[in-house]
């Protein structure tokens, strides 16, 4: 798009974490990116993800990974079983590569990625001198990403496999005719909340007419944004995930209803 | 100062929003921001704007814009009516460019500056393909910056208009004679009170002697520095941005006091 | 390790301070760096240390500092005393330079590093222009780091002087034999409890067999990772700092045992 092209040791490393942001752990972490390559071009997605929740985790990394340049290096870690059986991984797609544990933190992502390779991080001489078992980020991830950035191949990092072990997100499934159900997995900092219902899950309801209910409220229609509602009002918009959303305009849904994570949702053809 | 030139395109872009750091949002936008120009430099001021508090933000990018080398391209958004009347901006001054949304948020930083042309961003080629009427960080202020940064004129963006239509702040008005009156603007993390009097409002009071009082406690003069009192004592000083500022050596004043923004606060000459 | 040389202007300069997310102040440090330097590049190690706490913030750094590459330039600003009769100074060692107050923020990380030389900094010609008694972060110990970023010498700062005055860190005293008492120096964002027990100090302990106490309960041995207790379970563990950690698998020790920083730690040979 620009023309502007990045020498190869410039290639952007995207991290998401659950580090928080008041401990040593992210510091070192991108020391040792850095010692293995100074030139290194770091970016925080998150590292406020809720500690070892994996879900949650992947859900974020999946709402902002793709607006990344292509060759971008995602790290995510979220890793409540550092150390233990899960294997750290490379996964090569057509558009970017993840480093990270083989624990289900990509698998929202790679629904919608072409993955080309996977490779289970084995060869030591590409990660620190010595390994913390507690820490894969600062000692395997880190580094690994610093190596890829300089122009290691995949596949020298270790052993190339056919499928990820980790868990996979349950496919998206949908109602079918005039209702569509769903439930809130996200809550952001404004305090809407994000369904798993997805915009092309209703664009078929949307032209009959729909109401989306949610803990005994009714809420008429598709808004197109939060001040369409009045102040303090409810509404229901796809938000810029692509996902049905309930906001309170001016205000928090989430302190509105009393509802969080697990919420059910239900969308259908109004006055059915 | 330096003699060192960056090339256009590593061209500074601060970013101030109300985004907050849990959500993937933030990301969204720095990728969407590298996706235009690879080798863009991104450097935070906040993301923790109370959300929707355009005024708060106003002030938290005024107290940090100037201190950026001159070019600097400034992204400010906090925008609870995203989508709806506001209109997208960019504003050049004689030292800096500031883009996002037309609501008042550069109301503060403009009053220092002297703005030469304001364009009304209209043009969706520099837009992302896809545009969400909730994040326009992401889809509108975002990339208009980076290709701010690669030498895109300011003009092309769209309209060049007179005026901001975005509410002004209210002038800086203060008392006569030997009696200032203010309020408390902003409470920082260490729980320090930042008033909107500015240190030249009371230099006239200052060689005569003055005394502070707030919330019924009366405080003798201005100290220097936070260490002039004595620890767990109220002081007050003239903080680093220029105000008088109400603190607590090694303690938090609005603990101490209980209070915090719109509590008012007059200084007058000692004893009258 | 990489053969990649960052020209001198692009070194690394990290920064650790108590000044939160929230407020203009890192923003406007960051903006006094790189308008003397606007080629700096800059990382947070972290601004979440707690208001004031030179203690937690000297061991933050010291967890952080050492995985950077060699030549980095660390900034550590917690700074209570800003302003008053604590130096500010330049500590270069073998290996890196710290640039802040002489207040003991160093204390933790040089306790591993050779020091070359320390310069009080006195050159206000590398200030910024007006200097706030209250922000040295901004007007004193970013301009200096920006400087020397760009290769001025050390020397040139100020005055060379002999030691440091601020408040060495006591030294790490450990018990005699088959006991080894500590205490629990740092809480993490997981509620791991972190102690100032070294793994060298208990290495004799481990080949005996040993068990942790700490408020009541016993711990056997030592685990090497978090997965290796049941989930819920507390358990034992040398974290990746390298110091004897308590941790639950899934779960925060600091709520499980209601405790936090200065709880008493002993470990000793199983039984006895």
């Amino acid at each position: 798009m620009s023309g502007i092209e990045l020498k190869d040791m410039e290639r952007i490393i995207t991290l998401t974490t659950d580090f928080g942001l008041k401990d040593p752990y992210l510091g070192a972490m991108k020391g040792a990116i850095l010692t293995v390559n100074p030139a290194a071009r770091m970016v925080d997605i998150t590292h406020m993800v809720t500690p070892g929740d994996i879900r949650e985790g992947a859900l974020v990394l999946k709402d902002a990974y793709a607006y990344f340049p292509p060759s971008t290096i995602h790290i995510a870690v979220v890793d409540p079983g550092v150390g233990g059986v899960r294997w750290p991984v490379l996964i090569e797609t057509e558009r970017f590569v993840f480093i990270g544990p083989d624990n289900g933190i990509f698998a929202r992502a790679l629904e919608r990625e072409k993955v080309l390779r996977i490779v289970r991080l084995t060869e030591k001489k590409f990660f620190s001198r010595s390994i913390s078992p507690t820490f894969h980020g600062r000692d395997i991830f880190g580094p690994v990403a610093a190596h890829l950035s300089l122009g290691t191949d995949p596949p020298a990092f270790g052993q190339v496999i056919d499928k990820l072990s980790g868990p996979v997100v349950p496919e998206h499934r949908r109602g079918e005719g005039t209702v569509v159900t769903g439930e809130v997995i996200y809550v952001d900092s404004y305090g809407n909340l994000i369904t798993d219902i997805e915009e092309e899950d209703i664009s078929g309801l949307r032209e009959a007419g729909l109401e989306v209910s949610i803990r005994g409220r009714i809420l008429e229609g598709i808004k197109e944004t939060y001040s369409d509602a009045a102040e303090g009002a409810l509404t229901a918009l796809i938000g810029s995930s692509g996902r049905l959303e309930v906001a309170v305009n001016l205000g928090s849904a989430q302190k509105t209803l009393g509802t969080g994570v697990g919420e059910k949702v239900v969308v259908r053809v109004k006055g059915r």
